[in-house]
């Protein structure tokens, strides 16, 4: 008997039968006699077509009519999943982010969460019913509705986890935990039965994919432990926490690759204090996330800055740039042709080597290496796109992975 | 410039394009300076599939369960209606029905309207903002979203109306007005220029199906003049208030038909007191809406009571009476080939002879009428199904209505 905190994503709940199909796998943990609250997110697809209705009406949308309009999503999927609930012949009661009570900023479309008030989901927890909670969504203080931002499901089971003292917190989705790379990329990738909040972490910022970055750092501030599985089958999946007991000479823990990255080059710059800060004070003000900055200087003086950014901010960039190299002078090329390949482990804080392993994987496999970045427990390089794929099963083999 | 209530009902939000022509007409209002609160309906199609999904989930899905489904439906509606008057310039901000400060009973699917708090709506339409509200749609003293049945966002229209104290509440449908009778049936309809509450909701009650009687009600009780009129045209359309302005001459305002009503007789029943009383309480128990009652005493002093019930019905009410007929005594025949056709006018109150005017047209088209009944404003028979439209024709000329 345990209270637990579950969260099935837009694939999980995708249609009436897959609804039927959770409700069967909810009715089950009910027969164990678990408390179960389950957050679910908006079927597959529901919020695409509400964006797509959106940009039909008006080309830049008001972020508070676009939460007032993507919670529907979600609103729909916790009644479905009380009836479906019902229909098995399990008590259930919907609750939505505000009546969930899940306070949070008021900055919409991307709402931090403030406070949850959680008795009234606590009370009928204890009364015996299984509580369906909207994900993604809150309120703020004005009563006007708000939404987390991307995986903010994930966010709200995390939370909700946190304030109702949740013994686990469980991750459905469609892949069966995280992996120590790509399998449809690296074909004996092995599922790692645990890991750490850090290195899963580094794992979903670099395009993992599991999860975002952003829910797995409440849970490393909350301490909650949380399990990423399958709502296809009934596979265990990856438990996150804090420490994690490995066995000694497990290092590296994955390898991930992120193609959704393109290099930056500003070349020929005054090499002078003050001119990279222009740079990048103009890239952060337009909030574009900026990644592994290279800095070196040329010939006569000039300097060249190099960086990657996501590709859909590549045109952004460009569009900020083009003031600040007026000012400061220097030219600016971008080259979607790369990937990112980062290999993760904490085991690399106290172990050697790693980059030199790494660094001779790839050299004997012919791949440049256009731009390293480290840190205590990652290693990235930006590679040719076309040879990221190969680099994956490299740099997996090099490090005994499979 | 006035401040004025609209409402837009599904067809007229049915899509994307609907609501940008609903957004210019709402421009065009706001152009003349008049003060707008905008209730809308879900997109037409959308209560029914949402209403199909839970059905699928479960066989009798909880009432709380869904309200708080087809809430989602006017939550859509609002945000993209408030989107596409920002596309074309005009402000607006969407509330829902808990944002509007619509609070409820705690009836599920049925709910009354308890009090309204508007001064939030005021507040923005002094800013100068379109408030677009959701209908059909409140809360209740405990945060749980209710749905305020049929015809429920008429209803929102117009109680808000009376909590703003609008100048003007505008009901905005598929049809131009009220007619003389329906124009599909009878050719030379005409369309009213004005009509009383009494004699509007005589005709809503009667299966004219431009509105639900009780938002006529609630209009007649808080005296809030409305118009029904069509989205799809600039035409003026029909002026619902208490007082009409009539040519002495009219008596008759309207004809309308019912097709979607079922006889029933319940035959040798014992006549003596209490025995008409059980059957129509067992009813009345299983809120079932009885109408025109009919008794006569048959051979032996046996009874039979006739009455009407909607078509929906008709299951339902053999299914309570098999009982009770056990206990009385007696047999119940259902008759679903029948039609119920009324005329309607204030002015019947003060001339004699409408009923043998009636009578007489519709005897000399060799109409039989199976059962009459009478009120202050209001003529109905009960005729064969198949003559009904016929019937309609010849009543409507028998009054001159054309």
């Amino acid at each position: 008997m345990a209270r637990i905190v579950q969260k099935y994503g837009g694939t999980s709940v995708g249609d009436v039968e897959r609804i039927k199909n959770v409700a069967q796998r909810i009715k089950a943990f009910r027969a164990e006699g678990h408390e179960l609250v389950v957050v679910v997110s908006a079927r597959s697809g529901v919020t695409n077509e509400l964006i797509a209705r959106a940009q039909a009406l008006c080309a830049n949308p008001s972020e508070r009519e676009m939460d007032q309009l993507l919670a529907v999503g979600e609103q729909e999927t916790i009644a479905l999943t009380a009836m479906a609930l019902h229909g098995v012949g399990v008590d259930a009661v919907s609750y939505t982010g505000a009546q969930a009570g899940i306070f949070t900023d008021k900055v919409h479309t991307k709402a931090k969460i403030k406070t949850i008030n959680a008795a009234p989901v606590i009370a009928d927890l204890k009364a015996g019913k299984v509580v369906i909670v909207a994900g993604f969504q809150g309120i703020n203080e004005e009563g006007q509705v708000t939404t987390l931002g991307r995986g903010g499901s994930d966010l709200t089971a995390i939370a909700l986890a946190a304030a109702v003292q949740a013994d686990k917190c469980e991750i459905y989705t469609d892949v069966d935990g995280v992996y120590t790379a790509d399998p449809r990329v690296v074909k004996n990738a092995k599922k790692l039965d645990e890991i750490s909040y850090d290195e899963m972490l580094e794992l979903a910022s670099l395009g993992s994919k599991v999860m975002q970055t952003r829910s797995v750092e409440f849970a490393a501030k909350y301490n909650v432990v949380f399990e990423v599985r399958s709502s296809f089958n009934t596979n265990p999946g990856t438990i996150v926490k804090q420490e994690v007991a490995y066995m000694e000479k497990v290092v590296v823990r994955g390898v991930a690759v992120d193609k959704d990255q393109a290099k930056v080059v500003v070349s020929n710059i005054a090499d002078k204090p003050g001119t990279a800060a222009k740079v990048f004070r103009a890239l952060a003000d337009a909030n574009i996330n900026v990644d592994m900055i290279v800095q070196n200087i040329g010939r006569g003086g000039l300097a060249n800055l190099t960086f990657t950014v996501p590709l859909t901010e590549k045109a952004k960039a460009q569009l900020t740039l083009a003031p600040v190299l007026k000012e400061v002078g220097g030219d600016v090329a971008v080259d979607e042709g790369i990937a990112k390949l980062s290999v993760v482990g904490v085991g690399m804080r106290t172990h050697s080597g790693v980059a030199a392993t790494l660094f001779d994987a790839l050299a004997k496999a012919g791949i440049n290496l256009e731009l390293i970045s480290t840190s205590e427990i990652k290693i990235s390089v930006v590679i040719a796109k076309d040879k990221a794929d190969e680099a994956a099963r490299v740099a997996h083999a090099a490090f005994g992975l499979g």
